[in-house]
């Protein structure tokens, strides 16, 4: 009976937006099923998930309004509003330029690119958060703008970018990764994580 | 007196950032000063530009919030769930990959790309409103959604995208653009249109 509500990531173990959603569902500690959905290979299977990075920060909102557990909006409207406005830096401000459907479209160059507007990005998110980070992105609670943070992160290292640079962004995604939702949601560590990659 | 508190917008008339905050300011009756960013010539100017894509659907939300008017995000939560959807498919999914800042970098190519990006968001987008859609993309109420679809829809058309593939958005920017707040903050009639593209 349990399982009927059980909800079913589809997701693939690399994908920020499947990492996002896996970090909201551990820090809320719900329980789920994962169907890999292969985004190299059977470019068929692709076409539903062109646009998850958007509706994963809606499914984290929904989340966070629906499932008990700790909050991923604060309360406290100017905090809020930081949260969003980091949340959809990320998501609408780099994610888009580097997910793996546009950057299939850039071809041969696509390192380059993806290192390029990463690093831009981070050029804009580095004096924002060195404002409003305590312990966290904001203050010193988790928020979905921590949950947007570590998969770019993530992103960033593998497009070559020296997060070492941005002393904010380094300082925190250390202390994120740290906590034991960001850990059991790793790339690393998924059904599909292929084996060389795992941690 | 009264000027002290007049916002002054930093835009560039075709830039659709600029346009959804415009027809905001025109729907909530909202008078302001407007200083032109030459986004094409002095790259230097750009440089505080490129994320204001994101940052325009966050200052349409605080507008919404701080000023009277129209509402822009509807009372219920299943429509403002709808609202925001729709908001954000265009402002992650879409805008993103053919603004300005990215269709520089992608270079000769970038009649092509931004063509295939807005095509295939607005295959996306298109179910989505048929279901939603009332007089405008949700319900009969003028929303986020729609300050977000007609600057979309006229970007689609410069990079000659066929809307008419698209029956209800080309309904909804049909029936929007005959509304006054649209009209007035249309590319075409702004202090820095340039002659040749003045309605």
């Amino acid at each position: 009976m349990a399982n009927q509500t059980k909800p079913v990531l589809h997701g693939y173990f690399r994908s920020s937006c499947s990492w996002r959603v896996r970090i909201a569902f551990a820090l809320k500690g719900v329980e789920y099923d994962q169907v890999p959905i292969n985004l190299i290979r059977d470019g068929g299977q692709q076409v539903q998930y062109r646009f998850a990075g958007f509706l994963s920060v809606q499914y984290v909102q929904y989340l966070n309004h629906y499932k008990p557990g700790p909050r991923l909006l604060p309360a406290d409207p100017k905090k809020r509003a930081q949260v969003r406005m980091i949340s959809d830096l990320i998501a609408s401000g780099i994610q888009p330029l580097q997910n793996l459907y546009v950057i299939q479209k850039v071809g041969a160059e696509k390192m380059q690119w993806s290192h390029h507007f990463i690093d831009r990005g981070f050029q804009a998110l580095e004096p924002i958060l060195k404002q409003t980070a305590g312990k966290y992105c904001v203050g010193d609670e988790i928020s979905m703008a921590d949950i947007c943070l570590v998969p770019q992160v993530y992103n960033a290292e593998r497009f070559k970018v020296d997060v070492g640079q941005y002393p904010t962004i380094k300082r925190l995604n250390q202390a994120l990764l740290e906590i034991e939702a960001f850990k059991v949601s790793h790339p690393s560590c998924q059904p599909d994580t292929p084996d060389d990659l795992r941690a």
